[in-house]
């Protein structure tokens, strides 16, 4: 879990409050993010992106953005493909 | 217009057989097409990307995405932010 955050149905400025309280956590010395979201919870993914860039931590570095697609199984049992973004923020290094 | 793609309302597929067209048009010599969306529909952004990569296109290298911040009216006339995608798709070159 450590430095994972799965974007989910929660507003995003509970997104932003993990991604600030686990880089500032001394404990467990976390200098990257992952923010993980797929199908509409992308949309906020960049959401809390924003949110950290324009107000909170512009000091984070954007450091790479990585698309895929998963099967998942629909209410009526069918296999259908999702979206899904990762996007990778860390303390140190230069933004992409 | 030429290169760029705004994604809208419409289905996915017809977002994908654009990119398609003018990335065959030989009058126009189009190498590059940059996804433009915002808000929710960044998501669907995503979908035609990976359609594209997955399916349709998938010589098509992914070059860049940017995210950004646009501020907008919405129906009561306060400016709230809405969030930005970019995600540029090439002929040529390594992907990211």
């Amino acid at each position: 879990m450590d430095g994972i955050i799965y974007i989910g149905n929660k507003g995003v400025m509970n997104y932003v409050l993990a991604v600030i309280t686990q880089i500032n956590n001394e404990n467990t010395n976390t200098n990257e993010i992952r923010l993980k979201a797929r199908g509409r919870a992308i949309s906020k993914a960049v959401d809390v992106e924003e949110m950290l860039k324009n107000k909170f931590m512009p000091e984070l570095k954007l450091k790479e953005v990585i698309f895929g697609t998963e099967e998942v199984e629909n209410n009526e049992g069918r296999t259908v493909n999702v979206s899904t973004i990762e996007i990778v923020l860390s303390k140190y290094g230069e933004s992409i």
